[in-house]
């Protein structure tokens, strides 16, 4: 089988690589071949199924090269985060939109319906959310980011319902923890804390202690896209976009976790500085019940400490790739 | 004053065209020049207002081309119907999605913010529309065609909050009294339904009596296409999207008021074969409450008897166009 990852080079693309590349099958189906796509692609392990594709995902003609040979599962990552995407508009709307409806358009043109993972996020919501939410609460998205997701989804659910393209898109939370360097995402503060704290640094916190947050690891992240992919169709049937379980916790419940893996010495070492926007946007999150998308085998990472061991160890091992 | 009508040679586009070269000013601002595009231009009255633009919405040189002096007012109504969008999907694809993501992008390149008015439709429902019916109603589209125009109102809005194009979408019903020809439109039936009616012909209608449908003359369309050119900013702080207020109606209350109007004997005339997917699709239409868009301005035809009169007379007006 024949599996194309956009966006490979990316945090959760790296970790999405090395797990199919050990698992080495999806539902029970070798990978053969691992096509991997973004701008740029350094550091992947010399392995004979991998193909590199070094371009940009707004190259069309690339898209066209890249599944010449046939796609069976594609896991669609790539995207200009939340807030490059606000500041540089054009750039969000072609990579986040126009490239994601462009590789749609020519995966619907396969002979057989590739299987489609798309990264949706929890921005399609915007900043209203009900007290209590559920998987039926409705997308108001509030930038232009969270617009583009919710557009593609839609594309995706009609190509699925036509039965051109095998789609299933996942809305995901904040993912930690990320490598400390400016990538656009106004989420960022979550990992940082994470990893300012593993090692022993002050860390300025944008948002209180109070504020709430909806956290998931990368780990846990990469084990849910390879579950949709694994999907029975089944549950297709009734529907393509999930809202994926999310671990809600104060920034105080994740300090709790962090003290009691790398000291209590380190909760002095934090200092709060809330920032109105990143408070409303990101600090604001309510309970969330997801029972239909944890029927079908989604997951959290079960709990603060779980959450921290899942996303640094990953670091770590980031490291070592 | 520049104004753009896209699908200005289709039904509604032509009853548009003469409304506002009647009015001659939109906001109290005379209309100097009304640009007309459409793949088709003909019999429109000689005026020295109208530049015609014949081509195809999806010619992104030929909008260039269109807007290069600059406009104010864009009513963008070129569209696929339902029933041809979903036949020719990549047609659909190019016509109601990708020309209208193009327009809004050339739109937003424009120096002075244009006010955009959008032809959006209630298929962005779907089929499984609540017994009592608001207008936050959840939009979940069914078809190709409802997809597509949710995401062109999902664009329109992001733009709208940046301020780079000052848009209002309006969800349309079933407008009446299209001319009876193929049309591509699924919704056909209810304009075939008062045309032959009025004509005195035998009509056998593919909905049943108790089918109930949301009604719209053209002639109050396009009266609130302009409302929604001149609607205040203040309106527009809280809301880019209307869902118009529209008639519900069953099939047997739009017979007694053509009897009424065109005699009694019609009815005998009248026959019923009911078709399963139309019926569900425009033959279940629940009661719908608009407060918001009544508030801001926006009618429908009042009752049955207006509804039939303000159709036909329209007709015998295109007549003489």
């Amino acid at each position: 089988m024949r599996v194309l990852i956009t966006g490979a080079n990316g945090f959760i693309g790296r970790h999405l690589t090395l797990q199919l590349l050990t698992r080495a099958a999806i539902s029970g189906r070798a990978i053969n071949t691992l096509l991997l796509l973004d701008a740029h692609l350094e550091g992947f392990p010399p392995d004979s199924r991998i193909r590199l594709h070094k371009g940009s995902i707004t190259d069309a003609a690339l898209i066209r090269r890249v599944l010449a040979d046939g796609v069976d599962v594609v896991f669609h990552l790539v995207s200009l985060p939340g807030g490059a995407a606000e500041q540089d508009y054009d750039v969000g709307y072609q990579v986040n939109l126009m490239a994601s409806l462009e590789l749609l358009d020519q995966l619907r043109r396969q002979p057989r319906p590739p299987v489609l993972v798309y990264a949706s996020s929890v921005a399609v919501y915007g900043a209203q959310l009900p007290d209590r939410m559920g998987e039926d609460a409705p997308a108001h998205p509030q930038m232009s980011y969270g617009t583009h997701k919710l557009m593609v989804e839609m594309a995706l659910r009609d190509l699925a319902r036509r039965g051109e393209v095998d789609g299933r898109a996942l809305r995901l939370p904040g993912i930690v923890a990320r490598p400390r360097q400016p990538n656009g995402l106004r989420s960022a503060f979550m990992s940082d804390l994470l990893q300012a704290y593993a090692a022993g640094e002050a860390y300025i916190c944008p948002v209180s202690a109070q504020a709430t947050a909806w956290w998931m690891s990368a780990y846990c992240c990469v084990s849910n896209l390879i579950h949709a992919a694994e999907l029975s169709s089944l549950l297709l049937d009734t529907e393509r976009v999930w809202q994926l379980p999310v671990l809600r916790l104060s920034i105080e419940q994740v300090i709790d976790a962090l003290a009691t893996r790398f000291g209590e010495a380190g909760r002095a070492r934090i200092s709060f500085e809330p920032d109105a926007d990143l408070q409303a946007l990101f600090g604001a999150m309510p309970a969330l019940k997801t029972p239909q998308a944890r029927a079908a085998g989604f997951c959290h990472d079960g709990n603060a400490g779980a959450l921290i061991r899942n996303a640094l160890n990953l670091t770590a091992m980031r490291k070592t790739l």
